[in-house]
């Protein structure tokens, strides 16, 4: 079971870019990040927030292949969807578009892990149900 | 057959961390950059000279492994190591480490592309002869 | 003369922050190139697409005061201001708040020179006469 | 009275680089901050001990000029001098070189805070006995 894809526009800014005209390619990362940020704040919900319950939400691994280049003043979609749940921790499948051209697709495993200490821990219980709602809208 | 490891230190600075208080982690991409880019230089060679010559080399794709973070201060070991070396592409293993432990690893695969265009091409053939001589080293 | 505001809005993401657990200080150039780039946007015009004409718009100089940190989460609203409008240059006040609370205030100088060369030049004449409308709007 | 100079070495990488072909503008913060924490660590000070203390040390204000841009590859100096040591703050004039070019020249006033609070701090006492005793070196 997959969610339905959550999405943003990003716009390019030269900050984004680097000496080969294009996006510089780490800065995906970013975007992609910004993307799952927001799909978890519409669900009514912040990741920073539960660090006062010992926990803290990191990235665990991340797949990217990288397709075409993003240029200057582009403006992109960058999606989310969670593709899967697991009991501590989320898997993500995010693309960059420009229009209908692919430009970068990822793959990004969030872990729950305490905190201090790193160590895998259940994702929050109020976090981990409103995923599984989104999971069946 | 694989090159042996080429290392750089890298000190870990204010601009590298994020509110987590460790190295935000989008930013050893740039981390593993630099130590390929040292790598390619110590052989006398730069990958940006050759966009003269019509060709560029893109990241393709990355597989990135998250085990411990870096802090504020430390400084870390960077490395890269050319695992495998194709017509128009090559691939480095990269690891992040504070001592004796592995904080990072990643896959980096980095094609050679005709510029503009980003069709895949050959390797430079002197990038080539010089890879193919490091390997053997 | 100046012109009226312009402002955009902007959220802070963790790749924003530093260990400090607040918006790393170089970051504001970023957010103040965003407004700046938004407002040119707005009058029809790219500062990019100018160097087909051999003009390049490079910032020549910048003051920066920082009054209270921005935070993880926050939407801060960013602004310029063209307070001057020279033959080869414009000047811009802007500045973050949070709410009624100013953040960050900066002067930016950017200048038109030639390019390559990177000798003074007059500002392109249809952004020159784009921005003098504005001042008057 | 001033301090001595002091200087690190700083190589330009991609990430450092804009669409321009040029090292980003706000980049020369990075390399600034790079040199400042080296000069306090080589007096075998951290700023960031300090945090433990309940003081911190932020930017309160900078004024940059940019005279001529670095270009990927390049290998530059950035200098930090310590030009005015205060009871609550100390001020930094710091340049970016390459070669006998000077870059980049920035003048960056660093406030001691409370911390949390943020009201202006005395240095921390064994810092600015450090400083004062560098100051007459």
């Amino acid at each position: 079971m997959e969610s339905k894809e959550f999405g943003i526009p990003v716009r390019v800014y030269i900050e984004d870019t680097d000496a080969g005209g294009i996006v510089f390619y780490a800065n995906y990362l970013k975007y992609f990040e910004r993307a799952r940020t927001e799909l978890i704040r519409s669900l009514g919900y912040s990741l920073r927030s539960s660090l006062n319950n010992g926990l803290s939400y990191v990235v665990h691994s991340i797949e990217l292949k990288y397709h075409m280049p993003a240029l200057l003043d582009d403006e992109i979609q960058v999606s989310a969807r969670l593709s899967k749940l697991g009991k501590t921790y989320m898997i993500f499948d995010q693309q960059a578009h420009r229009g209908s051209s692919l430009l970068v697709s990822a793959k990004v495993k969030i872990a729950c892990v305490s905190y201090p200490g790193l160590k895998p821990r259940a994702l929050d219980s109020e976090l981990g149900s409103r995923l599984k709602q989104y999971l069946q809208e």
